[in-house]
C-alpha cells in the first residue's frame, strides 16, 4: 500500500494475479469498504490501512465537528471485519493520539504520523521476527516448508510474517522448497503467495489444501509456518480456515508447527480461542467462482473464514518481542504481560 | 449411465450441476476417452463403463480379426486411468468371457450380458453395503456425518457406496445432516454430491475441504464416511486426495472413519498402499477454473488425485461381503481370501 498524505493507494488483492490494479481511497469510508470487500486483507495490513483510514478522516474532515467525524470514522473502520485483532489494536493507537489533539490541524498531522509509524514498525517487526524464527529453527541444511494463506508483503506492512521467515530462509540459502496451500475459498495461496514467491525467485509448489497431509507423509517438509489473526492469553491462535487442520496433521507427522505474527496480534484480554469471534462469510464464496456456479443454486454452505488452533498443537509462536516455545499462559505472560 | 446395446449414454459429470448433458459413445475408444477426460468418474462407474466399452468393441467389430480388435479395446480401456482397481477387475471379467467365445456373434451377445451383470451386481452390492453399514453403526438416534468426493449414483451403478449408506440413514430417519467437502480440485462434492443429495431431499451443507477439522471440533459429526479406489491386502485404502487428511482428523477428534466399497475395489495382490500407483493430473486443475487463471502462469503444481490412508486409521471397511472392523491383513484375508 502507498500513502500519499491525502489518499491511500491499495493494490486490489481480489484481482491478483491476473491484474495489478491499484485503488485510490480518499476517506475512512473507502478504507472500511476496502477491508470489508477484501481489496486489502491480512491481519497486519488490515490494521495499517485502518490507521491510514483514520488519518484520512482527519485530513478530509469538514469545518464542523471534526472530532465527531473522526470518532465516526473509527467506529466504521472497527466494524469492517471482526476476527483480526490488529484492526482494533491499530484503531486504539490512533484513538489515543486523537484524544491528545486540541485542533484539527494537530490531529491531521499527528494521526498521519502515527499511521506511518504503525506501518514502519510493522515492517521492522517482520524483519525482527524472521531473525527470531531462524535462530529458533536453526536449520543445519536447506529445509522444505509448507504454508497456508498469504502472509507476505501483501498481508503486512511489507516483507511478511510467515512468508518473511520463508524469505529469510531463502536469503540464507536454507530453503529447499515451499509448498503453498491454495487456500480455499479465497485462494490467497494460489493468487497471492505463489505470485509473491515466484516474483522473488523463491521455489514454490502449489497444492490443493487437502493434499497437505499426503505431502507431509512424504517426509520432506520439516516445518509448517503460518501467520495469525488473533492470539489469546493461553497461546491459542485464530488464523485462516484450514490452519487448525494443518496443526493436527503436523503433530501426527512429527513436523514442526510455527506461528509468526507481530505482537499487535496478541490479545491478552481473551482467555482462550473459545472467546474469539469467528467471521463467517457468504456461501457464494464456495458456491461460485467469479460468477460461475460451482454448486447447486442456493445449497446450504458453512463458510467460516478462520479456525482456532489450540496452543497445545503449536511448537512456537514467534513475535518481534521473542519466541514463545510450547505456548501456554505462563509463556505468553512472560512476553506479553 | 444408460446402455442401449449399440451405444452407451454417459451423463457428462464435468458440466454438472450447471448442465445435464448426455454423451453417447459407440465404441471402446469413446469410452476410454470419457474415462480419461472424467466425463465418467468414480471407481465403480469407471469399471462398469469400461465393461460396456468392451461390449461395444464386440458390437462394432469389423469382419476382419475381431479378436484383435477386442484385445486392442481392452488394452486401450485399461490404460485410461491408473488408480481405481475396479477398472482392471471389470476388464479381467470381460476378458475371461471373451476367451470363452468362439465367434464374434457369441462374443457380442455374451460380452454385453457380462457388462450388464457387472452393472446390476454393483447396484445390488451398493444396497447390501448400506445394510451392512447400518447394522455396524447401529445408531440409536439421528447422526451427522461428513463425506468427501462423490460416491453416489453418479460414481457407481446406482445408489452409491458411502453415499448409499447416507441415503439409507436418511431412509431410516437416522440422518441429521451431511457435511460435504467441496473436494478440490475437481469439486465432486459441490458439483455432484450436493446436487445428488439436494435432488433427493437429503439435508446437506457444503464446506471447504480445509473446514472439515473445524466442523469435527464442534462435536456434532459422529462418522466420516468415504468410498475407495483401491484397497490392499493389509486394509490400506487409496481414495480421493484429502481422504488421508480426514482419517488423521477423525482419529484426533475420536470420530468414526468408515470406508464403503464393493469387493471389486479390493486388490489382494498388493501388500500395502505403498504399492498403489497414485495418479497425478495436470497442474491446470489447480491453476485454472474453466479457463480463468487462479494462479500465476506456469507456477509449479503438485496435483496427486488420490492419497493412501493406512489401515490403522480406519475403523471399518464395509463391502457387500461383510465388514472388516479395525482392518489388518488377517481381517482382510478372512473376507477376501
Amino acid at each position: 500500500m502507498r500513502w500519499h498524505e491525502h489518499s491511500l493507494d491499495l493494490l486490489d488483492q481480489r484481482l491478483l494475479p491476473a491484474e495489478e490494479h491499484w485503488i485510490t481511497v480518499e476517506g475512512a469510508e473507502g478504507v472500511a469498504q476496502s477491508i470489508r470487500d477484501m481489496v486489502v486483507r491480512g491481519a497486519p495490513a488490515i490494521g495499517i490501512s485502518a490507521a491510514y483510514g483514520v488519518a484520512l478522516a482527519a485530513r478530509h474532515a469538514g469545518g464542523g465537528d471534526w472530532k465527531a467525524e473522526i470518532r465516526q470514522a473509527i467506529r466504521e473502520l472497527s466494524a469492517s471485519r471482526p476476527t483480526a485483532v490488529n484492526l482494533f489494536w491499530a484503531l486504539q493507537r490512533m484513538e489515543r493520539v486523537f484524544h491528545q489533539c486540541h485542533s484539527l490541524a494537530e490531529a491531521e498531522k499527528r494521526l498521519a504520523a502515527e499511521a506511518v509509524s504503525i506501518h514502519k514498525e510493522d515492517l521492522a517487526a517482520n524483519r525482527e521476527m524472521a531473525d527470531q524464527a531462524l535462530a529458533f529453527m536453526n536449520p543445519d541444511k536447506p529445509v522444505s516448508v509448507l504454508t497456508h494463506c498469504n502472509t507476505g508483503a501483501l498481508a503486512t506492512g511489507g516483507y511478511g510474517t510467515a512468508l518473511g521467515v520463508i524469505r529469510r530462509l531463502h536469503e540464507r540459502k536454507l530453503l529447499k522448497q515451499v509448498y503453498a496451500d491454495e487456500t480455499r475459498p479465497w485462494l490467497q495461496g494460489s493468487r497471492l503467495t505463489a505470485w509473491e514467491l515466484a516474483r522473488d525467485g523463491i521455489p514454490v509448489t502449489l497444492n490443493a489444501d487437502s493434499a497437505a497431509a499426503a505431502i507431509l507423509a512424504r517426509g520432506e517438509v520439516r516445518w509448517i509456518i503460518v501467520g495469525a489473526d488473533r492470539i489469546t492469553a493461553n497461546g491459542d491462535v485464530a488464523n485462516k480456515i484450514g490452519t487448525y487442520s494443518l496443526a493436527v496433521l503436523a503433530r501426527h507427522h512429527k513436523v514442526g508447527f510455527m506461528v509468526v505474527a507481530p505482537s499487535s496480534t496478541v490479545d491478552m484480554s481473551l482467555a482462550s480461542g473459545a472467546d474469539i469471534t469467528i467471521e463467517e462469510r457468504e456461501g457464494t464464496e464456495i458456491r461460485e467462482m467469479r460468477g460461475i456456479p460451482l454448486a447447486p443454486d442456493g445449497i446450504r454452505v458453512f463458510n467460516p473464514v478462520f479456525d482456532v488452533t489450540p496452543a497445545s498443537l503449536i511448537d512456537a509462536i514467534v513475535t518481534e518481542k521473542g519466541v514463545v516455545h510450547n505456548p501456554n499462559i505462563t509463556g505468553m505472560r512472560a512476553l506479553f504481560g
